[in-house]
């Protein structure tokens, strides 16, 4: 064993070498610039080990990385993961994998960062596949073995032991690891995203309601389904087209097909007239009936997927090649954005539909590392397309990996487990990652507006209707609430924007757990539960965490009602908080339990929170257009949001060009003022008129 | 890519080296000897491919190997599979693993072999992860590239396109590779078996019935739940006890509990003196409780299980150690035999009750290798103190690979579902393996009668009743049924000795699938059948095999009922088949629905099979005692059968003390003719009178 040396590249932020790193990793893919200003605005810290704790060992070619573990410590993150929240005792095989159906850590987005209750997270940079045992393993040699138990006799007797170490395989000849200060869970969560660039900052119409057609729809049948939307006064801002639209799919052409799309630009500009963005969606294989391949040819990998080409996403002649045709048949006629499907195959489903680990690639990258990345290389490409036309996009990827947090896309996944996809929603803001927990169908009405109602809470609220042909208004005797959750969509999109904003300017996750910061949650309880061993012979996992319910921004706290469900327990932080929709005010510093009509999802406001509300709009506003606000104040404390003002499409808030517009409630004893900061002469506001509402008082 | 070079080792199998093989193989580990004058009786084979067909090719430090696969073949085995039988277009990850709820190919015993519909098998001599890619890949440079299909317009489009290749792909050195001609699958599975020693030959009480006990019961409270089947005349042969006999488990000490077993040795004599075998459960870890934990510190690994040590079962000091203590302890008061739990964990429960791959052992052995071959050591130590006492054990095992046909144990796990359970035991005959479908519960009478009938047709007849305390006689309304199967199972004894006696002769696997046997498979049908896309966005798998029905034996075929089912489908090969219970005549060459009263456990006869039954003993006859036969003859062909008799208890009939009874059916004008041979002067055959019973006649 030798100890890591660890060197300082951020405040806040050091970088220790194992043996000798391979040039392709996930940070390098990502091509993230750190925001260095923003780091050091969270101040210095002390590096959060002892100086010569964390050691590395070689086994059998494989980099070992031992990190010490505290006994009471819990350890969130590692990726898009749908089972738990809390990986504390569980072994991570961050395996990419389109079918996470198991508690194995493999998922769509394994992002090899993880962040401790004690205030610290952990990077180890790699395109291999890591496994991390999180304090799933016990050396002979622990100074702190765990409390012997007999089974025959003891009830206390645990399947999983308490460990005092972390270890962190990674199968390379080297690697990068990377530690994150704190001093809280938020504030390291916070230094690896603005060391990762920063959070994405999507355009405004990404913000609204997202609907996409079926898998073989032609111009007319899209055309006909949007203005459904408008004929029946439903928000929506971006159409989705799925396989159909290309000429050959599966493996994919990237061409229009001609008789479903006989006038792609005018199909597009009709579309955008009547306030519509359209997302394609794709899949990285490309057709031998594709103008491209002859190009992409020699510069792809030793094997087909679905007979089509695995183009080397790593060299520039390929990326050259795919951005200029998607530049001049897409993106140039008006196309927004992509669904970027299918780059995260595994071996779990056991079908082909991914190239092997022995692929071989001409830049020497082999398919294990490929895989790892290939959600990322391909967010990259697309990303920039869009970067250097100074025009901001939002899509979907289905891969993301480390360096994912300042990418223009939300993941999301063909799993449809209703509470994992919250779960998901939570685990999210631990990793850098953004997650829709898409609608696609409902079995009932209830079903059908649970799921709308989270959806409509989600960085994209989306109804993909690609196999089920499903519109917002399929339940009547549900309608009216439907109708009311995408309107709350649009109607909070002004604080959303502010949330995605904080995101991209100090790395606060727009979307989070309870367990992400300290004030929130409740303490660790570890009990062992009674349990069938005819059922589960090795009893229940010792720890947890809360897994159904999140924070959005930083003051609402939303907690849902899966089907079937009439009731349910919230965990409320100490401090007061209001029902969104009434007011009502319920003690925090405890569970508390609601009864919930279909009607409503349950969302609390924190005592002070600041809610500005825009009109329920047909779509978002464009450049230049500007919108009044509702802004809703709710309880007794002072409160303070910070509104982000730019022109909501373009890179120009890169540039500098932005505002800051303060929303401000002071009490006096005559009672509550509101205001907003002013903008200087000539800055063309997105915010109009500011109306005030107070809520919960008294 | 170079071509595999093939040398001959035995009649009908090859082998060729690839790269720098690691000593420590499967093969090694199970210590067998190929049984080279039965291979010589299979005939010589020309080599089932083209001589240059396999090559092999190193990629990122793997080996690579390629074989050719042709368009209608279908691929069967790698090991315990409970998903599919026919992995063709499937990629197999050959880990061992103790929760194999997905279908990814990691399984209890991860067997690196297949074998062919087109009558070949290749075995990966590997103690690494292999990983198989059962044509689920394509390559660029394909002969036979796969069909191209638009998703968009083809409704026959598939997720797995038709590959030309297997890639076998071994994270090793070098490997060892075997191919096994047929002409037949069957041919080429019993040329595995054989080359692999042989299958295992039971002692006859092996074959009663077994019952398990409470985790925590002590002396007096086993004794009385052994004669509660003495009371209520219910067949029992073993009795097994849990983790509680240990002074300390989990981690274990393998000493007696003092106070719940004051006098180990009073206690076995006691049972079997009543005609019962006393069977113990283990697992590998070592407690430092256990009088041999200061003998085995310096020959374990450098990580803990429970607090356990981890012995490293390959360095000759741990062997002798624990064999030493087992022998005087247990097998020297007349313990008959072991269930060794534990020896497969994985990191998909993410819990840290296995050691993990980063372990290193004193042997330079690591963790990764030691995990893939765990069970077989722990098979190979325990069965060599009984081999040394010249005594035949029969145990149960969680683990095993390639080589475990020769060791005397059969497979189990902790997944309960029955459908995966009979595919199991179907898969179980293509590896060379033994799995017992486990009674442990029933939520309902029906679903106890339905799992009763199936282990009573298995290779070990167990209730389990570990957890649940459960009785055969828990449901009053269906105890006549239950007390059926038992009594059934012991009745067939003569019979399943006869079908067992033949895989340790000839490979011929007691149980097994319909695919094994070419003229009982039915011809391959590769439907694209009707799918929910809003389910399954990939669609179904396109091909499939029968998975709900086994042979056991040549003329019994078993089609259970599910719980639930009042009727199912049954395929029935060429030929007359007649119901086992009534004689009733079936026509075959198809499918045929069946409805099933809860009684009746489906069985089917084949024309001219004749099946010996003995008694419903309360318990097998030991060495020396011999029962009557009543034998059956069904239907109108004439039939054969070779009986196999000897002592039943000791390795005698390896030094040729054995004797074939021939069991006889000739048909005249006059009618039918049974007849046993003779045995020579002086051999004390096991069985007595024969009387003939004609089934099916007419």
């Amino acid at each position: 064993m030798t100890s890591l040396s660890w060197s300082i590249v951020a405040p806040g932020v050091w970088r220790a070498i194992v043996g000798t790193p391979e040039a392709l990793t996930p940070l390098a893919v990502s091509g993230a610039t750190p925001r260095v200003e923003a780091l050091a605005a969270l101040g210095a810290a002390d590096f959060p080990f002892a100086p010569d704790a964390i050691a590395a060992e070689v086994v059998s070619d494989k980099q070992v990385i031992r990190l010490p573990l505290a006994e009471e410590e819990e350890l969130f993150g590692l990726g898009l993961q749908f089972m738990r929240v809390n990986q504390r005792g569980r072994t991570r095989y961050l395996r990419v994998n389109s079918d996470p159906k198991q508690d194995t850590g493999e998922t769509h987005a394994p992002v090899p960062f993880y962040v401790s209750s004690r205030g610290y997270g952990v990077l180890v940079n790699t395109a291999r596949i890591p496994t991390f045992y999180c304090g799933s393993t016990v050396r002979k040699d622990s100074a702190h073995p765990p409390v012997l138990r007999d089974r025959g006799t003891d009830p206390n007797w645990q399947a999983t032991p308490t460990s005092d170490l972390v270890e962190v395989v990674v199968p390379a000849p080297g690697v990068e690891v990377y530690v994150f200060a704190g001093p809280s869970t938020l504030e390291a969560v916070r230094r690896y995203n603005l060391f990762c660039g920063g959070g994405t900052l999507p355009p405004r119409w990404g913000l609204g309601f997202w609907h996409r057609t079926m898998l073989t729809a032609n111009a007319d049948e899209v055309l006909a389904e949007a203005r459904a939307y408008r004929e029946r006064g439903y928000p929506c801002d971006v159409i989705g087209l799925e396989p159909g639209w290309h000429s050959k799919s599966y493996p994919c052409t990237y061409e229009w097909r001609a008789d479903r799309y006989p006038d792609p630009a005018g199909f597009v500009q009709t579309l955008r007239d009547e306030g519509f963005r359209v997302n394609l969606w794709e899949n990285p294989y490309v057709s031998p009936d594709a103008r491209i391949y002859p190009a992409l040819e020699s510069s792809s990998g030793s094997h087909t997927v679905w007979g089509g080409l695995v183009p080397d996403y790593t060299q520039p002649e390929a990326r050259a090649a795919l951005m200029q045709q998607h530049e001049a048949d897409h993106v140039a006629i008006g196309v927004s954005g992509y669904k970027l499907d299918e780059c995260d195959g595994s071996e779990l489903t056991g079908a082909s539909w991914i190239f092997p680990p022995q692929t071989t690639f001409p830049s020497g990258v082999d398919g294990e590392q490929m895989r790892q990345v290939f959600g990322l290389l391909f967010q990259r490409m697309t990303a920039d397309i869009f970067h250097q036309r100074d025009q901001r996009t939002y899509g979907l990827v289905r891969a993301g990996n480390a360096g994912s947090v300042s990418l223009p896309y939300v993941l999301y996944s063909d799993l449809y487990d209703h509470r994992q996809f919250v779960r998901a929603l939570c685990n999210s803001g631990f990793s850098g990652l953004l997650w829709t927990p898409e609608l696609r169908h409902g079995d009932t009405a209830e079903e059908w507006v649970r799921r709308m109602q989270v959806v409509c809470l989600s960085p994209m609220a989306m109804l993909n209707a690609w196999a089920s042909g499903s519109k917002p208004w399929d339940f009547p005797e549900v309608e009216p609430i439907v109708r009311a959750c995408i309107e709350l969509r649009m109607r909070l999109q002004p604080y959303l924007y502010a949330a995605f904003a904080r995101y991209a300017f100090d790395g606060t996750p727009p979307f989070r757990a309870m367990a992400l910061e300290e004030t929130l949650r409740p303490a660790s309880t570890a009990p062992v539960s009674e349990v069938d061993l005819t059922i589960d012979a090795y009893g229940p996992s010792a720890t947890s965490a809360i897994d159904d319910q999140f924070l959005v921004g930083d003051s609402l706290l939303v907690a849902p009602l899966f089907t079937g469900e009439r009731s349910r327990s919230v965990w409320l932080p100490a401090g007061d908080w209001f029902d969104f929709h009434t007011g009502e005010r319920f003690g925090g510093g405890g569970m508390i339990s609601i009864t919930g009509d279909l009607d409503k999802l349950p969302i609390f406001v924190r005592d002070g929170g600041i809610i500005p509300l825009m009109p329920a709009l047909a779509h978002s506003p464009r450049a230049g257009e500007s919108v009044p606000l509702e802004v809703r104040h709710y309880g007794n404390a002072p409160g303070r949001l910070e509104l982000f003002d730019d022109d909501g499409e373009t890179f120009a808030y890169e540039r500098g060009s932005y505002q800051w517009r303060t929303l401000e409630v002071t009490r006096a004893d005559t009672g509550y003022t509101g205001s907003i900061s002013p903008v200087p002469d000539g800055w063309l506001s997105a915010y109009g008129e500011v109306s005030w509402q107070w809520w919960g008082k008294g």
